[in-house]
């Protein structure tokens, strides 16, 4: 399968290669250079592109530096002729001031490029920001990861892209050096959705995971054979396999290292509540979702924002060893 | 694996034959020919075992006598003097009235026998038959299945077992020949414990599968390039992966022969009430399971008891297309 | 307090007066004349006030016509001249359009008249509409009303205002005639907070009423003892003591009448989604409401939005009688 | 209604006289003198009965003595020749014991006695004892109380009663000692069925109220604004009017003295754990009972048991300022 996905790819990338009248995107810029963007920018130095960075925080600018990333003072320099524009940003203010800002990146890069955007945001941004894009000649996909900061460091990221096929495949030389898998999910947006459906769906089977572990847990089962079970019956997932909650049976997840180095628990609030605010605007139900959105946050509220999402688990724990 | 278990099972079943001072357990009672039983006894019959059945239901006994399955008029007539008992009833009262009453299994089977119960009951059942079994000098495990019809007829259950190590090792040839998997889950109850677990956590996932993969398909997605995200990423399971609840996308799942010849519904809703009353009686938070509880029994109010419990992803559909 | 709030009133509406350099708000313009709007413009004739309407339905223009309103052709004629306008209409866009258009309300109406919307939105609606009003010198509140169709034909609906204190004191005596309490909750906006959270409210307690009622009775308890014991008890509540949803227990409620005429449960579905989205925005947690939103809604994708919300109760009921 | 109430109790009451062909019941043991059990027994004292107490607490008793109540040293003791037994106790567990344990209740007590038992419990735990009490020719009532520590005090509590009308009947000079309100809510067991659908019912509109009020007055509002809107409109409720869990706004309310002196979280998790195995084991639906039960556990896990169980608003509360 990886061959055929990289004929197809040379096969469409040509295509784009024409229809944007432009060598190979080698020159780029990128934007935000935190847990995420530091590891991914270094990674595209590695692999022979230009990188030109932009962070508001000057921390972020000198360990990107060491990296080899040059450092702009702004979104419009770091932008400035570049061939393709990377970005992962916090939140879709950030997101929609960067792209449609006076001084932004839509106003400021050369026709032709491309622009990629790895934030995690409400479908409607990306959506916003397309029409504007390609009206200036520039082409714009949402292409928000999944993997965390391992997959980052690592280059083993998977990329859900949304927005023309055409763009898609023109960025995939960018996404490969970053990650390990990519996907197009359609139209501009759908790469968010794809995100934040896959986000609700792993937060309400890891809840799901921590609840009925420390059930039988409690019934007086050895957590070991409980999981041994699970992962050769029907209730196996990723949640069981990789990421239990449980500390000491996967020593590779974050519950076995203190929940710390994970996928934090803010953000999961925030990826549940960007979902919930989708499945609202189109009055999808999502019962469990919902549910699960209330829990994370109250894990949050007591002051564990920063631990793994899976530390629910000791919420539910201590919960029922109360009284 | 396979080899060593099979040597392990061979060296601790000549302990068990020498406990038991009986030779291997040839003789086998059958109780409850229904869906499962059926099938299972069957199993037993095609890999040399003699087996004597009983079901209260005429048709169920002609149907298991094709089978090359014995019939017998009671209970008593069925246990008497085999070497062990196997049995698949589908409530708490009736395995306790099997089991414990007046001409029950307890009160016929001849001293040394070993007893096997494969319904899905309250840990508690299995519990309150251990004791007075152990007392008249028989063995006792408590070992419901996971795997369904397909499951039964195929010989590819799993069996998550619970009692005493010696009975669950002399209880291995004839799991063998009904099933791929047998786990011993520790002391008496604990194979229910086991099972309702996986079953409360398989009925979570599988609801949070139905509400995600309908979310992200109303906001546009294709359902099959979203599967293959989720499949790919952190929201994978065996719901996504062999289960899947959207027609079409997995071929050999319930959904795609209009929810016929699964796990129905309205054992998913049983099975559900059973762990939460354990659940309850241990003061362990399920706040998802409870809610996974009431939706099912939603689905079985509505009259589809019969369909696969992956059924509910067509409640959500139709909910979200209301008005 | 009655005679005391007269006083105030007279007090501050001549303020109003004066700042508006005109007299009492005799010609008003009514758009939106389905079942609430109809009989309230048809109060405000009773009491005086010469009322020209608008809709786009002609069978609500003519039965309108009976009532004394003067028919439009459209919203621009109607607001023509007025001293006031008030709207009932079905949704934020159409109120937005209404109000904002390019022929709408705000564009068409005479400086120094007085805007009273009394539709359920999103409270970001009015605070759309507010600052544009008040640049062109017209004054705007926002009014949404409690107490149905019953409320709105006997002139006892309760107003929930939001906007500046000397607009709600204009717009009093127009309130007065079509309802029984009148609130100003704050600024503009408040109104829509008030009646969501209101009904948000009354959602979740009439639901818990409908379950717990249901579980007592299927307990064995007498209805009537039960709800006698709730009424005298820290149960009771409006639910309880006007609105029981038990069929033939409070024989003005509409339990009592088939769940007919009153408060639709499409209508709860659509307030309780206004305020899920509200409390989305503003991150504040809403357990019960967010479940209490997902059964309302399955009760309407069953096909029973046009009955009273209080139906919940049979759907609880049946699902307890399953199996 | 109070004096006819009166009326009916006297010709009841000498019915109830007749049958058990014995004076009015002046000697009494009270068992549990508690938080409760102590002021009742002390009202008992105040209207003129002779009470003689037990409690395992040596404290307990000494404070008792103060009041007037005779102290004993056995139930054996406390019961030895009396006419009538009130007991206030913990758990299902200290019931059963205490009643039906070989020097308990029922063998200790003289024939033609009445057993009132005020406890909350498990509407199965007076359904056990009762038969064995009238197989000796006692009457048996389960009445348990609403009220609280207050009610207790001022004996204005009310008594939801199960049983046989000649022992409700019986009881009523014995209940109105001790409170304002009586109610007979059918056969044994049926007070417990009354009380815990009454506590549960509060307990979701008692949240209910927390998340409404947060939300509103995060959106803005006045506190005392919306509370006055609520209590004027369809959502008003006993948590509304005289329980308000904002602080400040009901000063009567636990929530304006630091949420002390109320009813504790703790019991509240009691009585919805209760009404949770009721409901489950009459497979009645109670999807916001189920939520509330979970959230009210979070609640007393994070330390907050012995608070008022309006203190979830402050959880609620926390939870949206995070981050």
């Amino acid at each position: 399968m990886a061959s055929r996905s990289v004929l197809t790819t040379q096969c469409l990338f040509s295509i784009a290669r024409r229809s944007y009248s432009s060598n190979v995107d080698k020159n780029v810029a990128f934007l935000g250079l935190g847990n995420m963007g530091g590891f991914m920018a270094a990674n595209l130095v590695k692999k022979g592109f230009n990188v030109r960075g932009y962070d508001p925080s000057k921390e972020a600018l000198t360990a990107a530096a060491k990296d080899g990333v040059k450092g702009a003072n702004s979104i419009a320099e770091a932008v400035d002729g570049v061939d393709a524009v990377v970005s992962i940003l916090p939140s879709n203010k950030v997101v929609l001031d960067a792209y449609l800002g006076k001084d932004g990146v839509v106003n400021s890069v050369r026709k032709g490029a491309l622009l990629i955007d790895s934030s995690t945001v409400d479908p409607n941004v990306p959506k916003q920001i397309f029409p504007v894009a390609i009206n200036k000649g520039v082409g714009f996909t949402d292409a928000p990861v999944s993997g965390g900061v391992m997959g980052a460091q690592n280059a083993t990221l998977a990329f859900m892209a949304g927005g023309r096929k055409e763009d898609f495949d023109r960025s995939l030389p960018l996404l490969k050096a970053m990650g390990a898998k990519q996907f197009h999910c359609g139209e501009v947006g759908a790469g968010q959705v794809a995100k934040l459906t896959n986000n609700m769906l792993m937060g309400i089977t890891g809840m799901a995971t921590a609840e009925c572990m420390n059930m039988g847990i409690k019934m007086g089962l050895d957590p070991k054979v409980l999981l041994d079970v699970l992962n050769n019956s029907s209730a196996r997932s990723w949640s069981t396999e990789v990421y239990c909650p449980v500390p000491g049976l996967v020593p590779t997840a974050p519950s076995s290292r203190n929940y710390d180095g994970g996928f934090k628990n803010e953000l999961m609030v925030k990826d549940l509540e960007l979902a919930s605010g989708m499945a609202l605007g189109i009055r999808s139900p999502i019962p469990l979702g919902a549910v699960a959105t209330q829990l994370y946050r109250i894990v949050q509220s007591r002051g564990y924002g920063q631990k793994d999402f899976s530390f629910v688990f000791q919420l539910l724990k201590e919960e029922g060893e109360t009284k």
